[in-house]
């Protein structure tokens, strides 16, 4: 209905940014998998505030608690649920926000569908929060993936306008560790970028550029079930997110036919193409190229700078000045979330096409 | 699984582009409602092949056969289910298709994942043949959405490289009909490019931007269930669409926050933004300003001109020349096809949020 | 939502009684699988009414056109479609029946459902011909599933308060040809006590007993998604159902654990048990052990016989004297619908299941 | 997929019986309902073990702690998610079991299943403790729908062979608290036949009436999405159902279509019918008459008679004696059980009918 997602391998997001918890459900998990709980916990880190002066100064431990689905540390086959306390809430900072809501923020639209009564303190349950239990989820299919030989992973393609250097679409090389770019002299460019919105009191967007691979042709399904479908239902769920594309993407709709099109080769006795605008995706389905697909994040609507709203009780305008704890840019922490919701995506994906005995 | 979308209202999707016909079924439309043959034909040419010179040749009637779920003309509550027989198919054209994949169609990961049974020829289930049907589901939801005030209209944003005037996404205005642009000039100008792509053997893809008028704040759900992810997975079933961007999009990764922030303000009693950078939603809920999104085509793959593939039985490098009736440009005709996988996804969703007595 | 079942396979079936046509699509279907286009006719054949003199004399070819999902005999992976016209509807028999329901029909709560817009003549949807289309669905899964080791089938248990000898649980025996009972004695009476109500200007109820040999221990899920749960769910849609038990079902409930527990045994290398009071499903898993299930079946409610009913535009009482030609029983007609549906429900479980490459 | 229930209003349980909790998540439930959580209390307690002589001495507090989805006492819209800890578990008293299936239990199915992966002590996510979290869901639409006008209540039917007195399907009253019985007489011959089976080491089994009042006509769908589909999808959930019948059931099965039908009539102005056979349900759809249905208990497998087994690693026969603590009739607790699926089931139609302006 909502913070669900999957056809075969089904997740269920709960909780709100202010309230006890965050957590997550995932039914459909194949049994007998051994979790990593190191590698589960470096992949969250990742995404995990105040862990550089970049991000909001918010610090939770992120460190999930399995509920159900693991007996001595491998799945036993039953819905998986994992849980993350809210530890470092300060919901006094979003005092009188109900009735003001922040721009572009789903505070108005949020309070229209739920008659007032959403748990409104710091976004609820459209908080940026729910980020960490989707990365759990993530976490666990990547490692499931890795397992049969399918990685997935992304780079920062764009701060502001200073972009890095785009994957290779045929062979895509996994960023170095820390700040995620291939490109070290635009990483810095970048930083820089982050800190100069930050002193402005202001945020600043970008682009997160991933790719998968290693899976087989001939995972997906025609029509609304094919890959790009069920990879866009996915990224849009991360917050922020406004755009999605895949191979040459919206440049491509600028290209002939005879520039954009895919050639078909033989490699080491297997069938490729010699470039891959398609992105590794025909039909909906899995070409057995790499994956490659680019996510546009707004700039985060949390800035200090004094913002035009207005007073839902009585429509008086009013100028908010936000207080709270916030990414002058969320895009290096969403580096991981868009891995996890590829992750998810192409798991589920792969499970309903059989290809593995699992 | 595949070829089936939405939550309270199902669309199932079936047929071949060489079978005996293609169709629709579509389940939870409410009951009741006085359908218009007329506009739905109406609606149906605007996307049927043949009707000029810049399109295939192939020339189909697609006249909807209901086979179920009216009654004297008023849908009944029952599945309403429409057939469009295949009367126009050449599949002679296709005679050897299954063993040499064209660069760019669905044919290679078909037959990977189908184990060769698929119906190839005129790639089949994943032909562009679909979006007849799926206009016949998206021209009846465009009909009750009218009906509740909901308007939904697009134009063609660009074709190859040359642009027209955007939408003003707090207004935006219905083009002409015709050829469905808002700027004529920028309409002749990409005429003249799709006939110079056809007069060279070749293809151009586009950008087709819709917009979606009178629907009030507060539809949708949070995260996999919100209004980007619906549109998203509705507008990828389109085949060739391979990004989809709200409001500002990719470029408004570019900006700062605070110049991509919607400031609130009231305007005739009611809650509005002075911009609408948001493209109409925010946390995945209707914000009731205009929705405004963009597709991005990639050229039509079908080419006259020469290329590489190779034959799947031995793995030889071929040299494939296409025969059939291709678009040179299928953008022209995908304009109502975007409409309709909009009308499919904000119908479902506004149904889900009960906010009409239907 | 309404008239569409399954997971992995997904079914939706459309049509009305009175309307062009019925017909079913199921999407899922595993690709490449040669259809037996005579083997489906026969199975369609048993259900088909205008067979006997115990069953309806509305006679329909019940010739199913496949309009998807078939290229050269074999499934292609697309959607299924098949379509089975109405050829020899009467709805004149009908008339006026929109505002006086039938007792024990579903016209007066559809009338309500919807606003009197339904299709009512003959009871629209919700007509006993919609089995008809379950049938051409459970028919290819049936062959599916016989190729693959599993074999379902069921026998008339029992025809108003006449039984039939029911299956032994730990090998049931497919009854014979024609009138399908295990008993050719109890058979003869069962016929007889038809032949008495439709004497009678009454009908009359019964019970059909199926069993699923052949399938292996752990298909199904726990909770909800167990095979009792998708069982029932399939057996439920067929009209008249009004009953569904599992093993010794109602009768275990009388019964102490020591009684109806199943002891294990080792049999040819392979785990058993020694009796079979479970039906074959645990947990909601099957135990590899025969699945043997039985479903009540009302009579059916319409009669000859004067009954009692109003009119909804005012009120009045109205004696009702149903005209159209109708089955005294539709329990014979109905043992291939109940296979059927279990074919459904098994062939959906299995493909979730991932046990056989398909 | 297995553990999740519903259309619109969507259910996820889990958790394992020795396992660090059991939980619910409940999505699409509406916004704005204050909860009265003692009543839910009072709703659990009714299910909760080590209440009386006659259950199991497990103990457990069975106070669900909501980490979701209330804001101040009210829902807001998010999802709902309740943990229940376990806080009194003696796995010890599990030992060994995980390779010798206990007859009659989901050991044996679900090591086939899950490659011996599953937490088997206790039965792991298919023990009854399930329920706790099936009566915490259903305990909150339970709330919701008397607050809308509709009352769900049950009582033993029958307890071995032992049988209480039929709802009056026109008029079905509620039991008294305490052992929900209506006739007193009968619920002590219950009690007694309960502390005989105890005595003889034994467990025995029965049946629960449920009715549902209050609901208005053409809540439902046809075919699949029909009221007995959900209600029995929902019912077969709970550990031991086998059975499940609606308005005459399996005894319909026996009569005539003339003593079957409910004639219509007027009654203060509404459509009512004379007699209620069909247990309120008709074409899937609620006829505005009390919906009357029944489940069948197998008695409980847990005997602490010896029982034959297998010893799954070598096949070798084992007499098993269970210890642990087990109820010698699960009925009386279950009668809760049944009352919160059907208040799911009939929520979550009610909600896809858009009845109530929720």
């Amino acid at each position: 209905m909502s913070s669900s997602f999957g056809t075969v391998l089904k997740l269920q997001l709960f909780g709100e940014s202010h309230g006890p918890a965050v957590g997550m459900c995932l039914d459909g998990f194949p049994a007998g998998f051994r979790l990593d709980p190191e590698a589960l916990q470096t992949f969250l880190d990742r995404r995990a505030p105040g862990r550089s002066a970049l991000t909001s100064a918010r610090r939770e431990a992120d460190r999930p608690e399995f509920l159900s689905g693991l007996a001595d540390g491998r799945t036993c086959g039953a819905p998986l649920t994992a849980v993350l306390p809210n530890g470092d809430a300060h919901p006094a900072d979003y005092a009188g926000l109900e009735d003001t809501p922040r721009p572009s923020h789903a505070d108005y639209p949020a309070a229209v569908k739920y008659h007032g009564a959403q748990a409104a303190s710091g976004g609820g349950h459209f908080s940026g929060r729910l980020t960490a239990p989707l990365c759990v989820a993530g976490g666990l299919c990547l490692q499931l993936l890795a397992a049969q030989g399918v990685e997935i992973f992304a780079h920062i393609a764009q701060i502001g306008s200073i972009p890095d250097r785009a994957f290779d679409p045929l062979a895509p090389e996994r960023p170095g560790s820390g700040f995620p770019v291939l490109d070290t002299a635009a990483g810095e460019a970048m930083r820089a970028e982050i800190a100069a919105a930050a002193a402005a009191g202001d945020s600043v967007g970008g682009v997160v550029e991933c790719a998968v691979t290693g899976l087989p042709a001939g995972v997906g399904a025609p029509m609304f079930g094919g890959l790009e479908n069920r990879l866009a239902q996915a990224l849009f769920a991360i917050p922020a997110v406004k755009g999605a594309e895949f191979g040459s993407g919206f440049a491509g709709a600028a290209l002939r036919g005879s520039e954009n099109n895919d050639p078909y080769c033989m490699e080491n006795g297997a069938v490729h193409t010699r470039t891959n605008h398609a992105g590794g995706i025909l039909g909906g389905l899995s070409t057995g190229m790499p994956i490659v697909f680019r996510a546009a994040f707004k700039p985060t609507p949390s800035i200090a700078l004094p913002q035009q709203t207005v007073r839902l009780s009585d429509g008086a305008p009013v100028t908010l000045e936000l207080r709270g704890r916030h990414d002058p840019c969320i895009v290096p922490r969403a580096v991981p979330c868009v891995e996890a919701a590829a992750a998810l995506a192409v798991l589920d994906a792969a499970l309903e096409a059989r290809i593995w005995k699992l």
